[in-house]
């Protein structure tokens, strides 16, 4: 089974990284970029019982490994 | 104008840090995660006439800032 989990930085979070492109945007020209935020995604193939197995395993992973809940937010979807 | 870029590495490029992460979900005890491959999300508000003037301009940032066509893939998601 194949899912994407997408981590993102929480609203209010600073985003330094995000910052730096939208810097590096305005350098080459592009104009009218208000604002980027990066984040991160993986690409997980795992093998699961159904897609309800596979989201309590991805949440679950989330929590532990893959998002910093106190700053990120997650979202999984399963393909 | 809202949109979502997101690149992930091409089929066949190494993911060490994809590979990391397998390892790390197979410490925690997470079984039957056969692969994991990390890519980068990229959330950009910007000014646009619409969405295929966006989209052409998100384009050209993405082949000259945001990806490294020679081993990554984008993908860009109109919100």
């Amino acid at each position: 089974m194949k899912a994407r989990v997408t981590v993102t930085l929480k609203t209010g979070v600073l985003d330094p990284q995000g910052k730096a492109i939208e810097g590096g945007l305005a350098a080459l020209g592009f104009a009218g970029v208000d604002s980027v935020r990066q984040g991160k995604v993986f690409d997980v193939e795992l093998n699961a019982q159904d897609a309800g197995a596979a989201r309590a395993s991805l949440e679950d992973m989330c929590e532990k490994l893959l998002a910093n809940t106190v700053i990120e937010n997650y979202a999984i979807e399963i393909l």
